[in-house]
């Protein structure tokens, strides 16, 4: 592709990559795109942008991965919801010089995670300017047969799990992570999901997302929070649990069951990750329980995208 | 709304504002939006991005006014399909700077449009740096029950028409512009659309869509063109043609109808704006017709977002 191209000669090339799925009535080249749903279920929706400078540097990181990236936090979502991703659309803002092979680029690591996943890339926007690349991507889904699981469910007294382990993303896997749609739906299955999230600005963060929803409260036991290898070994206990609390980026699944359905999930996980009691839903207040019994608010930290900082 | 302001308290704010519809089974506020399907048609999807400095300019325009455009033109793609739009996800980038009042604002003018056409806004992203602002919109619809129009369905012998007046828009009208959505559905159910399309980029360049998807050409006659009265009448009659052929911004909607369906459109158009025939689609080229008889290439103009010019 030659650097030196307009929009509709990228849009071409992308849509020459791009595969359909039996869901496309119309794809990339119209004014809007045209997707089938399958039954009367609805579709979910998620917008996700990433900036660089923000999300990612280009110097350090390829844009197969940064498109990657822009698909891969948006299916997250889905997973989240324990739903089947079916398509995505585009935006692009390119920098004028270079975009076209960027683009190309971001494109090819985009569409290859999408087909992984079944997804249709069906329509887009591109636009060019002198400032920074930024990406928007927003994916539709569906419910499966057996419904959404928002984060508003949860109830006293119900268990509090989590897929894989946490903190240290930022150091290569928040590019490369697995999102866990067929963990969710394996998940949604065997037990009944009271409430469940995805991990993206950091456990302490987003466990009150559940908690506000579910007007309850949480107590979370620090001893038994799963610690990523990508954690530095050579810190302190303290400053590893801060990072498995705070670092953000995890894609990890969060999720409440009531007691029953959290012995079966121990005895029999059933799911191809790990999956690891960390805590219990309470009445109120968002509690961090230490090994020696001691008990502290939860930091409120995690990845907050604050204004005017 | 104080401003400085994190994004979760931005988030509640712009949900207390935006109303949900019957579709809404979920809005803002959890990892996805739920929108409901009426019956088994489907969703139409369109993305637009617009950037500061390049769509708008701050120092010039309201808030309220770029809120209000993100969502215009794209309910201007779903009027295009002859769609009717149902919900709207929205990505922010901001300032850091203001960026909360900012986006306070705009969401005013994006939602009170959206409030206009029954559009619940569904879902969201937002994000601040030190770059200038990003809104991505993007739009879902369905089609109406006599399915959707493409750009694709136009033939040799088909009579060529535009609504409204075409050229100028960049002085103003780009910003306030009615979205032609009750006008496509009372044109569809009138006759029957073999093409249509949005003129965004200009009818010189537009009008391509039409022809290429279709595999026809065109003959537009210049002295046809309905132009204007944005376009400043102290130009040559070649300066305001090639306004209302190449300025872009209009979006009204150049359709194709076969010649008996023309002539019913002509007698009695039956829709609220001005409905003008200004071509015919041919086997190939695309030409422009002079008064005189004279035929020339039809200029490749329009406003083409050229990457690295």
């Amino acid at each position: 592709m030659p650097d030196r191209l307009d929009e509709f000669s990228l849009i071409d090339a992308i849509r020459r990559r791009a595969s359909d799925t039996p869901l496309t009535r119309l794809g990339i080249g119209d004014d809007t795109a045209h997707l089938l749903t399958r039954g009367d279920s609805g579709v979910l929706v998620a917008v996700d942008v990433l900036m660089e400078g923000v999300h990612f540097d280009l110097s350090d990181v390829t844009p197969q991965l940064i498109g990657r990236k822009a698909l891969a936090v948006n299916l997250s979502d889905i997973a989240a919801m324990a739903g089947q991703p079916t398509a995505a659309v585009v935006g692009l803002v390119l920098p004028r010089n270079g975009g076209a092979n960027l683009a190309e680029r971001l494109m090819e690591g985009l569409i290859s995670l999408a087909d992984e996943y079944g997804v249709a890339v069906i329509g887009g926007d591109t636009n060019s300017w002198d400032g920074p690349l930024v990406i928007s991507v927003t994916i539709m889904g569906e419910p499966t047969s057996q419904g959404t699981v928002t984060r508003s469910g949860a109830v006293p007294g119900d268990w509090l799990f989590v897929t894989g382990a946490l903190g240290g993303s930022l150091s290569g896997r928040h590019l490369t992570f697995t999102p866990r749609i067929a963990e969710a739906q394996a998940l949604h299955e065997l037990v009944d999901l009271h409430a469940m999230i995805d991990l993206s600005d950091g456990l302490a963060s987003d466990v009150r997302h559940i908690a506000n929803r579910s007007n309850v409260g949480v107590e979370i036991s620090a001893n038994m929070i799963p610690i990523h290898p990508d954690v530095d070994v050579s810190l302190s206990d303290d400053d590893r649990l801060r990072h498995a609390l705070c670092d953000g980026e995890d894609f990890e699944l969060l999720f409440a069951v009531n007691e029953a359905d959290g012995n079966r999930l121990l005895r029999q996980p059933g799911i191809e990750c790990q999956v690891t009691r960390i805590g219990t839903l309470i009445a109120e207040d968002c509690l961090l329980v230490h090994e020696d019994g001691t008990r502290e608010r939860l930091p409120v930290g995690g990845w907050r995208h604050r204004f005017n900082d």
